[in-house]
């Protein structure tokens, strides 16, 4: 069996999330089916970096494949992109050791959240539009207190035993009428950037102040479950792996 | 009655074009609904720039709307978002003089043409992806052909009589992956702008040599129609009217 790391982008839109689910249409699955008409193999195996949720975009997953094939990896890339729908995309395809694995070699995960100020007829599937005015000043306080290593349990739908999570960082950028949240860390608890992020934009509408944050890092509160920011503005944007230098990136999407 | 002059952008994938038809879906159509409804009105008028074809969007398409009403601009806006889908947007709203007309007023257009040279997830809707290698340096050499006071009569499928164009500007640009090709006129043959981009990018395929344009030019040839880029990469990217300074946009999109 030969083993590769794959580098794909999506759009989240029309799947039930990454993960494979019988009755349901998944980027795994999508993959599974690519491989084995692209490959005409019945033994394989193909493994996220991490879970997207429905309607959540990548602009960079990286997955492990594992298949007997002698194919170069820039034909196996052009194959799996014949064999996949138009909104899934191979970006590259590299050999990897036998050892790779791409959810337990990933040192970090950086996650982007698109929030728009405007209406906009092309952006629909890919912002989360804010008709109230929002201070960007006070979000970028409030993300100061979130790095760092706290407790995330107000910040998550899962009942997890373990909620403690290095932030490695909290960054808000503006872009025009985009503001644009980038969230880094080893880790992320389910749905806890989007809960976050809908913690963030109520701060930057004047709802909460910034300090809000701090209270709901360890002491439970069942108030950013209620703010959960919705997932068409929710990107997976990257996830690291030992040796990669991390290179912030500050462009605003999308870049067609 | 009262006149305003409307501008917005469209995502035109899911509409049969602009101008209203019976039984089809337009954004003409969709204005009309959406003035019917946000201003409770039956005798109005909405007229565009001009029309588009099915599937191509606008990044800036004016209109005038002749109605009975008091509304503010910034209100009347408002209210025609409210009413409108989510991928028709009301840019602005502004009064104008009971004279204005926005087809007969415009002094010139510019469509912008997006080609990909790269597979996209996010893009399908808003690119040509054209999987051969392209050469810029010859399309820009053919584009230079297209410049001034030519007859376009082998660039347009309708049989119209006066098949003359004075094409102020051909511009072709580099981002990345995505080549931007703009032409600017004070009107357009139907079809004009894909046709002549579809004889660019064979161009640039190195399958036809830049000087075919220029014979083209005034002796008809079948060829261009058959080579119609399709409908997904263009744009209408604004109306000009006197006295606006034409200032070249080069940015990509799509900037949300």
């Amino acid at each position: 069996m030969a083993r590769f790391r794959i580098d794909l982008e999506y759009e989240g839109t029309r799947y039930s999330g990454w993960q494979v689910q019988p009755n349901a249409r998944t980027v795994q699955g999508e993959l599974f089916g690519a491989v084995e008409r692209a490959l005409n193999v019945r033994q394989y195996d193909v493994q996220g970096s991490g879970r997207t949720d429905a309607g959540v975009h990548a602009l960079c997953q990286t997955a492990h494949l594992e298949a007997r094939t002698s194919l170069a990896p820039p034909l196996l890339r052009q194959r799996l992109n014949d064999a996949l729908p138009a909104d899934i995309n191979v970006l590259g395809v590299d050999r990897a050791p036998q050892s790779f694995h791409a959810r337990h070699d990933a040192v970090a995960r950086t996650y982007l959240y698109q929030v728009s100020r405007r209406r906009t007829a092309f952006g629909k599937r890919f912002v989360w539009w804010v008709k109230d005015p929002l201070q960007t000043r006070p979000m970028q306080a409030a993300a100061r207190f979130l790095v760092g290593l706290h407790d995330f349990r107000s910040f998550t739908a899962a009942s997890e035993a373990q909620t403690r999570v290095k932030l490695e960082e909290a960054r808000i950028d503006e872009d025009g009428d985009l503001i644009l949240i980038r969230l880094t860390a080893s880790h992320f608890l389910w749905k806890m950037v989007r809960q976050v992020v809908g913690v963030l934009v109520e701060v930057g509408r004047g709802r909460l102040p910034p300090q809000q944050i701090q209270t709901w890092l360890g002491t439970f509160s069942p108030e950013p479950a209620k703010l959960t920011a919705p997932p068409s503005g929710l990107f997976l944007e990257r996830a690291w792996y030992p040796g990669e230098k991390r290179a912030s990136d500050s462009r605003p999407l999308l870049r067609v």
